[in-house]
């Protein structure tokens, strides 16, 4: 039987994004991606390099959610110690995988830029046992994933080729939709009408919202219905629609 | 006594940033911020809009760490649960804190847009037992501090001009700071000198190694050395600098 409804975590490994010396690129990419397939993002976190952190983080998410991904750490220097980790994890010892082997050398053969395979290059062929590698396009250094933990590099453009070189395998469950409306109104005079819509569609539907205040002072609510049903959503949108209209025209009136 | 050196822990609170609809503004801003004033920042965890989820995050980094902050939640409607789990998290009432209320009821009297107090926005004077109210110079629904826990908005003006409210009245640790270099060498092939030089000061400081390609197709390693001790990043970089310098006029000569 197919769990109806996978669900899914990220871990974001880096001292670097923890003292602020790097802006986090990869959080809004994955949890677009995810949301896209159907694979609801439920929890992210971000650890530091710290080999402790990183095994109790990794097992802590990878029961609690049909899919794990991680960023960061895989590289060739001695922080990059992801790998290991993930070894440790899953108590599997950590093994040089032949076929990630094989790509960096022939990815360094081809280079003509001084870069040359190295000890430290070779570093990053070792893995877990029994992985699948997941293709890098940018620089051949694969990641892997391990039973439901996808193990991808955090370099932008590099994690986001990976990522949506497994996403195409995952079974996405119902996709969750989304639709987006702005009230020119406060959040506060229109959070009884939410309030309520929400209380009678628990479980079905749930109710964001954000408010705004525009460069010319203009105030207003963001409010996202997000269901897998679609027909739900728009029932609900024009619920609310018809019971913030009128307050918004007294407002307006009475400026 | 002192703790010789705080640490902190950061919860992002808000289903809008795990669906991906909302870009996080504020980790960056906070680990630079901690990071500054000597209070680095240990973890990061985003969970969504569910109370045992909020619950049981706070419970836990709230134990393990110096201090913890909290975004996104304590707004007017339905979704905004985070002062009511802190309570619950802490085991205390939700009560109505006077001096919020009067400054909420304050402000709506002083506004001339339309926006009047009601029920929606006095939930936001609803707080645990027992707090220090935390400022709001933009919407006056203030922010509040139970024990270690720092209660934050989630929009971003308002994060900031909170979180540089509170900063001020924290005790920090010795800073941390760090030293970047540019080296226009491939990431494998100084990763040797910088392991070497990791593991001889192990506890006294870290060096990140951060890769990148310029548009031009030059490839290059950013090294952060970090430490609180000053003299030691510089002593560390000239080590890696005339290891390293050798190893770039070589490959360079050769190109």
């Amino acid at each position: 039987m197919e769990n109806p409804q996978p669900t899914a975590a990220f871990i974001i490994i880096g001292d670097e994004i923890l003292s602020g010396r790097t802006v986090d690129k990869n959080m809004n990419f994955i949890a677009l991606e995810l949301t896209r397939i159907g694979i609801p993002l439920k929890e992210v976190r971000v650890v530091a390099d710290i080999e402790e952190e990183i095994i109790s983080t990794i097992n802590a998410l990878r029961k609690k959610y049909t899919y794990l991904f991680t960023s960061g750490g895989i590289g060739p220097t001695h922080d990059d110690i992801t790998a290991e980790s993930v070894a440790k994890a899953f108590d599997v010892p950590l093994e040089c995988n032949k076929e990630a082997l094989r790509r960096l050398e022939e990815y360094y053969i081809n280079k003509n830029d001084g870069q040359k395979i190295n000890d430290a290059r070779r570093k990053m062929a070792f893995m877990p046992t029994n992985v699948t590698l997941i293709d890098n396009s940018v620089s051949a250094a694969p990641g892997f994933i391990k039973e439901n933990v996808h193990v991808m590099a955090g370099i932008p453009n590099i994690f986001q080729s990976m990522l949506l070189s497994v996403t195409p395998n995952l079974s996405g469950g119902k996709v969750t939709h989304a639709h987006e409306q702005t009230y020119y109104i406060g959040e506060g005079d229109i959070a009884h009408i939410l309030k309520k819509e929400q209380k009678e569609h628990v479980g079905l539907m749930t109710i964001g919202s954000y408010p705004f205040v525009e460069p010319n002072g203009r105030i207003g609510t963001n409010v996202v219905i997000r269901s897998t049903d679609q027909a739900l959503i728009k029932q609900v949108n024009e619920r609310i629609d018809q019971q913030a209209t009128p307050l918004i025209q007294a407002q307006e009136s009475n400026n």
